[in-house]
C-alpha cells in the first residue's frame, strides 16, 4: 500500500509540475484544466505499477505514464462532445465550459502533446508505437459505441468487443509501456497485456453498474446518465436477455421512448426493471469472472509473488471502487 | 516538368494503393473520401521533391509524405467543422456529409494514423518529432485564427504569425522531412525550412486573393467565403491599412454587422472598397516578397543549381495557380 501511496503522490507532484499552460492560453487552459484534475490517475498508475515491477525506473516511465494520461484525457473532451456530457469528474465538461470548437480544438492538441511526452524515455520508438496502435483502437471503440445508439439491436459479445477497444485496450498498454521501459521480456509483456485487458473489462463493467447506483457526489457523472442518453450497457443488455417478453416490451418502449416519460420517471422505471431481473447481480458475476481471469494473467508473470504485490493490491482496490 | 509529374504520378499510384478502407466503415470513410479525393498534393509534393533533390529514394519519402498529407487533412476536417465551411476542393465536407460527431472521430482517427504513417521510414524518430512539432503550431494557427473572429482588431504581424503556424510551418516540415530522409545535413535542411515558411506565407496570402476573385467551380470553395464569415485576412487588414476614415468605417460596418445586408450584397460591397483601394494590388506585392525570399533560401541550398531545378520550377508554377 505504501508503494502505491508513494508512486500515486510521485506522480501528481511530477504532473504538478509540467508547463500546461502556455500561449495561446485559450488552447492550452482546458487542456490544463483536464490533465491537472484530481482523479485515480489510472493509466499512469498502471504504467508506473508495472515497470516498478520489473525493476525499472520511475524516471523513464513518468512521461511515458503522463503521455497515456494526456491521451485519456484527449478522449474524454472528444468523446463529452459527442455523448454531450455536461459533468466529468463532478466538474462541467471542456465544452460546457468553454465551447465546442474549443473542445474539439484543445482535444487536438491534447493528442498531439501525448505524443510529443511518448518520446520521451529511452525507448520513444516502442511507446510511440505502441501509443498509436491503441489510439487508433480507443477510436474504433468509440465510433462502435456511437453507431450502437442508432442500432437497433446490440448483441452482448458486441457490446464486449466494443468495451475492450474503448476502455480494455489503453489500460492493456499502460501495463505494457510500463513493462517495455522497464525492460521485461515479450512474454511478460503479454501477460501484464492481457491481465489489463481483463481487469479494464472488469473496470468498465462496474462503470456500467456505477452509473446506475452511485452517489452523484461520489461518481462525479450524473447517476443514470446511461439510461438517459439510451446507452445500451451491459446493464441494459442483461436486463434484455433476462427478462419476460413482457418486461422486454417494457424496457424497450422505456428506452425508444414510446412512453413518454421525463427524464427522472424513466430512470426509476428502468432501475426498478433491473432489480426485478437482478441484473446488477448478474453484470457483477460477470465482472467477478474478468477479475478473476485478470489474476490468472498476473500470475502468469515470471516474477516472484513479492514483487507483483503492489499491482494486486491496486486491481483488488479498485475492484471495490465506488467512484 | 517531368520530374514534378513522374513523382505525382508516383505518390497518386502509391496512394491509391493505401487500404484506408477498414472496419468500422463509420470511422474510416470519411478519412478515405477526404485523402483519396483529388488533389493538389502539395505537403507530399514538396517531401518527395526535397527528397529526391538530395538524392533520397522515393521509397523511403512515400510514407512520410502520406503522413504529412494525412495530418493535412485531419486538420481539414476539424476546421471545415469549426469554420462551418460546406464545400471543400468542390465536394461536401465531412461534417456535412456525416456530422458533426463523426467529423470529430474521424478527424481524431486520421491524425493517429498519420503517426502511423510518420513511422514508416528509416529515420523514423526525427519524422515523428517533426510531425509533432508542426502539428502542435498548426493547432496554435488555428487557435489564433479562430481568436481573431471575436477579437476587435487584428494586426498585420499579428496576422502574418497565424498564417505562419496555421499554413507556412507545415509546407516547411514537409520540405524538411524529405530532406532528413534523404539524409540532407542540418544547414541545407534549414535552408529547405526557410524556403518552405517563405513560400508558404506566399501561397496563403495567395489563397486570401483567390477566395475574392476565383471561380467557384475552379476554386472549390465559395467565393467570397472569408467576407460573409468576416475573416479579418490580409486582403482584409490591408484594406483597412489603404483606407480613408470613412471607407474604415463602412468596411467596419460591413464586417461587423450593423448594417443589416445579404451575404452577396455584402461580398460585392466589400468587393467595391477592395477594388477602390487597389488592395489586391498591395497584397500580390506582399506575396511576391515572399517568393523573392524564398528565393534567396533555396538558392542557399549547397547543391548545383540543376538539382535544384524542380523544386523551383514547382513552386513557380503555384505562384500562378487559380485554385
Amino acid at each position: 500500500m505504501e508503494k502505491i501511496q508513494q508512486l500515486k503522490e510521485r506522480f501528481d507532484a511530477f504532473i504538478n509540475g509540467v508547463d500546461f499552460i502556455k500561449v495561446p492560453s485559450g488552447l492550452y487552459d482546458p487542456i490544463a484544466y483536464t490533465v491537472l484534475q484530481k482523479g485515480k490517475r489510472l493509466r499512469p498508475m498502471l504504467c508506473l505499477l508495472a515497470c516498478d515491477m520489473f525493476g525499472g525506473e520511475f524516471n523513464e516511465a513518468k512521461y511515458p505514464a503522463l503521455a497515456l494520461e494526456t491521451a485519456h484525457n484527449f478522449t474524454l473532451i472528444h468523446d463529452d462532445i459527442m455523448d454531450q456530457a455536461p459533468l466529468r469528474r463532478g466538474k462541467e465538461t471542456v465544452y460546457k465550459k468553454w465551447n465546442i470548437n474549443q473542445a474539439i480544438l484543445s482535444g487536438d492538441a491534447a493528442m498531439v502533446t501525448a505524443f510529443d511526452f511518448a518520446m520521451r524515455t529511452h525507448r520513444p520508438l516502442e511507446v510511440v508505437a505502441l501509443l498509436n496502435q491503441v489510439m487508433i483502437e480507443v477510436c474504433e471503440g468509440q465510433q462502435y459505441d456511437m453507431s450502437f445508439e442508432t442500432q437497433a439491436t446490440v448483441s452482448i459479445p458486441e457490446y464486449l468487443e466494443m468495451i475492450r477497444l474503448k476502455t480494455a485496450v489503453l489500460l492493456a498498454t499502460s501495463l505494457k509501456v510500463g513493462a517495455v521501459v522497464a525492460g521485461a521480456d515479450e512474454k511478460d509483456q503479454k501477460c501484464l497485456y492481457d491481465f489489463g485487458i481483463a481487469f479494464g473489462m472488469a473496470f468498465q463493467l462496474q462503470d456500467d453498474i456505477l452509473d446506475c447506483y452511485s452517489d452523484v457526489a461520489v461518481f462525479g457523472k450524473v447517476t443514470g446518465g446511461d439510461i438517459v442518453e439510451n446507452k445500451k450497457t451491459m446493464m441494459y443488455l442483461k436486463a434484455l436477455e433476462l427478462a419476460s417478453p413482457e418486461q422486454r416490451g417494457r424496457l424497450e418502449d422505456l428506452y425508444l421512448g414510446d412512453i413518454a416519460v421525463n427524464s427522472q420517471r424513466k430512470v426509476d422505471e428502468v432501475l426498478a426493471l433491473y432489480d426485478e431481473l437482478n441484473v446488477k447481480d448478474a453484470v457483477e458475476q460477470l465482472m467477478a469472472e474478468y477479475f478473476r481471469q485478470a489474476t490468472v494473467a498476473l500470475d502468469a508473470v515470471s516474477l516472484p509473488e513479492e514483487r507483483k504485490e503492489h499491482l494486486r493490491r491496486y486491481a483488488e482496490m479498485l475492484s471495490g471502487r465506488q467512484k
